[in-house]
């Protein structure tokens, strides 16, 4: 007996079919004795749809408030649904919009953060015997404004409710097993993890691994929520993502993510001047541009090369505000590069095992390949390199690293098992 | 400078092009000086592809709960619209849904009946320069659920939020020039009358007027709101519903409406013991099906026969009952009869004037045809008849009137010009 909340996406709820095969799935685990609460994206392309009636009407970008209003509709159509579809299998239901949830955010359209959870309604409907069918990605602000959560929010939905709840467990459903030592469609060996720590998942989620939404695993670290990453369509056991992992023996990197979203961009010959970095990288932030990886390639004759990373999208808008702080800056030159891929290692066993960051270095270098640019972390290590190798590095590192192994072995370690 | 309720359809904002449009007429409105508080309903065909969705999931007549729930998205997608393109043309707006408007209902779903506005939201925002869009058809109940006001919803929103901000019109727009005295389908010399009573509007709409729903006219009448039945596609003026429309000299009889929707149920030799009849109509209303004119013909050897008409969709469920109840009640035969019609005179100079229903009967007996069943009340006069021969009902009933006549002469008489 214990309080579960179950977070679907959208192409889970994407039809009327799936929808019912959700609520079948729901109703195992209500009448395992579970209590369950569910959180629901906008059905399949719904979103999309939605979007695309904006831009008729509105040319650019509409206001975020009208905005929000339209979109949060999508998910209340997810959750009346599958309030029905759970009614016609006999189970009690009950649908209730962000607000309704008592899910407030801050005052801020289109990417709000959650600041409180009321969770009352919730609560109440629950001890009646009801599924409760939250929807996912929205909120109310204080004074009655409905809001968006942006990117992942549905993740994020689900994880603070849990939170908010004390659920006993946040079973995140998507259409993969769990979460994978690295991109199984790359490497075939590719094995899915049972367990996973907080952190590296954190990193995992911002290097590309689109399983899970970094909001939704700081929301989860922050608030000791044990996470489960499993599909919707099997009945396998998926990846805890919890405290501390188990740790295998002799693996220190728990996965491999890689993200060809990768613009580079060179500012070669700047003048040695106090501030002018500064400059150049408040000059992006001001248009928010999102900037990765950082490098500086030395002094040479009292100027300096730059190099910095951003998004494919961000590019041409990086290479114009640069283009007006040549003049200030005094620079000599402006080079971009693309069909570049950002691959990185992630593993929490990294900090106390020297040289995990050298044989990474080693088996990109003997496969013949420039590294361009370095990233590291406590617990991760991301090169760029040249887009084309991407798949021989991943799997030259995946065995390196020793993760192609497809029986697991655990030793004992630190464990939180709330 | 003056207050202004305007309510557009599903169908004046069925698609971008529509949405724009109207967006232009509200501008207009707002340019001139005017407040404008816009009710919209959902676009087009969206309540219908909602249903047919939710009939994808469950069999039957969904939870009404969840249907709300269901439902509700389509008003909100067209406030959120309906803002963006008044964005688009630079004026300030705002959308609310019902919930967001202050607008209360009873604890019941499908049908349920405004029981308070609370506008300050709306007021303030409408303060601050904004045009307010707000959902219509919806409301939330004093526990947070959301609720749907049922056929007519949207124009019941916006009576009852012209009555609630104390507004100086309320108009509806629509997709004829206003309040006909008859369908111009059937009689070209039909024409738009100028103003009407809300009790004859009550009247006519009852009687199968489609132009406004009776609630939102009832609602009009109960607090005075004056209206205005207008085109969303001409600047024509349309037809002012209020307290006492002025009389036109000689006219008597305002309009003339029909139903088709009429089957008639007939139940012969029905033992003369006190209570049978109200046995057969209480059972009729258990299983809520709605009987319109009741006929008893007489007394012959201690038995008597009575017709009572139904709508179509009832008929079916209606001689069920009447089977069910034939040992207890005694009767000798049922028969049933459709391909009727209902053609009723409204008026409310009727009252003063002797001889109108007289005329009505002449009329249509001249025609030969047969009168099957009458119903009258102080201001109208129904009479079913052979569905086959209502146009030319109609169009003697218009003649005989003197409905044809294309000038109109008024007459002084008592006003209400609030």
């Amino acid at each position: 007996m214990s309080l579960i909340v179950m977070k679907f996406g959208g192409s889970s709820v994407g039809d009327a079919e799936r929808m019912k095969r959700v609520a079948r799935r729901i109703v195992e685990r209500k009448q395992a004795g579970h209590s369950c609460v569910v959180v629901v994206s906008a059905m399949g392309d719904t979103t999309d749809e939605l979007i695309d009636l904006s831009k008729q009407i509105y040319d650019g970008a509409p206001p975020a408030r009208e905005m929000d209003m339209l979109l949060t509709t999508g998910e209340q159509v997810s959750v009346a649904l599958l309030s029905m579809a759970i009614h016609s299998l006999g189970e009690k239901a009950v649908s209730y919009t962000g607000w309704q949830s008592g899910i407030f955010t801050e005052e801020l359209h289109g990417k709000a953060r959650i600041t409180d959870i009321q969770p009352h309604r919730v609560l109440n409907a629950i001890e009646q015997g009801n599924v409760v069918i939250v929807a996912g990605f929205q909120g109310m602000t204080e004074s009655g404004e409905i809001t968006t959560l942006g990117r992942g929010g549905s993740d994020t939905t689900a994880v603070a409710l849990a939170a908010a709840i004390k659920a006993d467990l946040c079973e995140i459903y998507t259409d993969v097993d769990g979460v994978y030592s690295t991109d199984p469609r790359i490497v075939k060996v590719a094995r899915k993890l049972n367990e996973i720590s907080y952190d590296e998942m954190l990193e995992l989620a911002n290097l590309g691994a689109a399983v899970l939404h970094p909001r939704a695993v700081e929301y989860a670290k922050n608030y000791n929520v044990t996470l489960v990453v499993r599909s919707s369509f099997t009945n396998n056991e998926g990846t805890n993502v919890k405290e501390e992992a188990v740790m295998e023996q002799g693996i220190v990197v728990r996965g491999i993510a890689y993200d060809k979203n990768v613009a580079r961009i060179s500012i070669l010959g700047v003048p040695e001047k106090p501030g002018q970095l500064a400059k150049v990288f408040t000059s992006l932030a001001d248009v928010q541009i999102d900037v990765d990886i950082i490098v500086q390639s030395g002094v040479t004759n009292g100027s300096a090369d730059f190099s910095f990373t951003t998004t494919l999208e961000d590019k041409a808008k990086a290479l114009d505000v640069l283009e007006q702080l040549r003049g200030e800056v005094g620079f000599r030159e402006v080079t971009s590069e693309v069909n570049l891929v950002k691959v990185s290692i992630v593993g929490a066993g990294m900090v106390s095992t020297p040289g995990v960051a050298a044989t990474m270095f080693k088996v990109i270098s003997d496969l013949g390949i420039t590294i361009s640019m370095v990233s590291t972390s406590e617990i991760k290590v991301s090169c760029v390199i040249d887009g084309t190798h991407l798949q021989d590095v991943i799997r030259a590192l995946h065995t390196a690293y020793g993760l192609d192994t497809t029986s697991q072995v655990f030793v004992g370690g630190p464990q939180d098992r709330r």
